[in-house]
């Protein structure tokens, strides 16, 4: 890689969404008077009287959160999505307001009792526990009929939006598609059909030959699972976990493989947390086959990390104005936040041996 | 409008972006642990001595901000855009790392020499001024050789990004039509194709009739004007405010638009100031007729609003999880935020007559 034409901004391209983000690699220089967070430090409360997804805790709704072990599901007490949602009533109506029923389910994932873990600072076992939960709720939801796709995720931190600071995902069951993994879908078919291979199993071959050398893009890796920071990142340290194998789904994962997924997240995470030493905010999700019966051969089962700090644990990147109206822009390339991730080390710093 | 069946989940289609949105109007009960923001108030500074956007003062790149009295436009001293990028060098390299080169400009434009001010609180003769300039800005950068597409924006409050309270706007030019224009002009085209008339003239018309009523989703209007609240929107509060005759880009203004769409913006701003009673923050920016040289007959020039708050001045919506790796999600219907911003008084609250 001629490292010197990358310093200038340039355009990189996402063939897995067909989008374009604009590099612009000496911006981080600007001064900045803009807003500045809160750094998100661990919770030492491992019971919170006032969590509703503390076991034994009421919920706002009036439920019971129970006692439980592991993991525990249950459907939200404010779901975004209902299952038996009636078709909007827009006969007559001009062809520009156009509305479709959408049923659905949605479900909290509790990872945890323990309030003050997070998945970085969890015993792999555990993981390996919350991983089960994925395998058999995407195995649930994806034989409802009326469910043609279910969407795995984690909001983790205040500053991501999540509502709760207990360990928790949520999963959301959709009847139709919905628009992100819709693009990929046609994205993979249509490479399927042009290359007679795999996207992502061809992407995965260019990045390890990149490798962990100073321009590669590898983060950390195990048997199963290769996590890279993208050619085509978005976030400033945006990853892309992708199987090793053609898996299409959570449905094709062996016992083993479901371990070092778990695996993969704690490394993963891990190093998310001692970038800035802080409690790594991100929204992290799968993309896998549909549930909609189709044999969707094109599909690769990966997981998208977009987390939004960009300097310290307290300044973060906006993608506001030019993102939002023209096209995503990045302040840093993608190797060398690949490289800030690699350079950290692999075990927690909360967690150091004495 | 059968307003019961619209008060379950459904999905909404935006057809200039081709998109789906999740509307789920009862979601705003569930209780809130979440990020709770500080409120953006006004500065009653009207000179700050540290702010390099204030007249007279230093940059941080060193150049001197001259003591201008209007409005100032400049080269951003840390453009994330440069006019003579080189092309990356990507010869005999793997089909999946593509990148091209990206030459455009970075300009600041301040808006007014006090520092206090914002668009809401500004005259409306002193608006004009700034359109004024983007009408020229448009100008001079769509006419070099090398720009193709013109993004004009303002990034308002620190929650959405901007690193700088002085009153100001900014203008990326660039090379490539990006993302999001690029499909705006594909859809636009197709429907033009289809029906033999333009998107959003027709858009106009449906809004027009649905208009004020308990259902309707118009905001405020003058002659040139009118500002909705999207049928699609994704933000609480969005809005898109359209040219009433079929303007394709500020090149083909009249004076007297310029006026009206000077005074379409204090309205709308002072509306949303109002609603509650804070300085309201927001991402807007204008999509207009790419400056590539095709006459572009199906662009309609409009503005987007992008809002983040939902709840109150400090409480906003998180585009997370769900609407990253699924689709937009929205928890209040298009037409109950119509009617709030039309219900709050037309009057901004920090300038009423004594
Ligand atoms: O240029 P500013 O105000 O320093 O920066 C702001 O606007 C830019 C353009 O929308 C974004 O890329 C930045 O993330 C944002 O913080
Ligand atoms: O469900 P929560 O954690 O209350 O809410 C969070 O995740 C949801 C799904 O991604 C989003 O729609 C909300 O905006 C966000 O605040």
């Amino acid at each position: 890689m001629s490292e010197l034409s990358f310093q200038s901004p340039h355009r990189r391209y996402n063939p897995l969404r067909k989008q374009w983000v604009l590099v612009s690699p000496h911006r981080t220089q600007r001064p900045w008077q803009g807003e500045v967070n809160a750094a998100s430090g661990f919770s030492d409360l491992h019971y919170d009287p006032t969590c509703y997804l503390c076991p034994g805790n009421e919920r706002a709704g009036g439920a019971k959160t129970p006692v439980y072990e592991h993991v525990y599901v249950f459907d939200n007490d404010y779901a975004a999505l209902l299952p038996d949602s009636p078709a909007p009533d827009t006969a007559g109506w001009p062809e520009l307001l156009k509305a479709e029923r959408e049923r659905g389910l949605c479900r909290v994932l509790c990872f945890h009792p323990d309030h003050s873990l997070t998945l970085a600072r969890m015993e792999v076992a555990d993981i390996r526990r919350v991983v089960d939960a994925w395998v058999t709720q995407y195995g649930y939801l994806g034989r409802m009929h009326e469910i043609n796709y279910v969407q795995i995720f984690e909001n983790r931190g205040a500053m991501m939006g999540a509502s709760n600071p207990h360990p928790h995902g949520q999963i959301w069951a959709t009847e139709h598609i919905p628009d992100e993994p819709a693009a990929e879908t046609a994205a993979l078919a249509e490479y399927h059909q042009q290359h007679g291979s795999c996207l992502l199993c061809d992407y995965l071959k260019v990045e390890q030959e990149a490798g962990t050398r100073p321009n590669g893009r590898i983060v950390c890796e195990n048997e199963g699972f290769l996590a890279v920071v993208p050619w085509w990142a978005v976030w400033p340290f945006e990853t892309l976990v992708i199987a090793k194998s053609h898996l299409r789904s959570l449905h094709d994962f062996s016992e083993e493989q479901c371990s070092e997924l778990a695996d993969i997240l704690k490394q993963l995470t891990t190093r998310y947390d001692n970038l800035f030493q802080t409690s790594f905010p991100y929204t992290m999700g799968f993309h896998q086959r549909p549930t909609d019966g189709h044999p969707h051969d094109e599909w690769h089962f990966h997981a998208h990390f977009y987390p939004p700090l960009l300097r310290s644990a307290t300044v973060r990147k906006f993608m506001v104005g030019f993102e939002m109206l023209g096209m995503p822009q990045r302040d840093i390339t993608p190797e060398s936040a690949a490289e800030r991730l690699r350079a950290v080390p692999a075990e927690h710093f909360t967690l150091k041996a004495a």
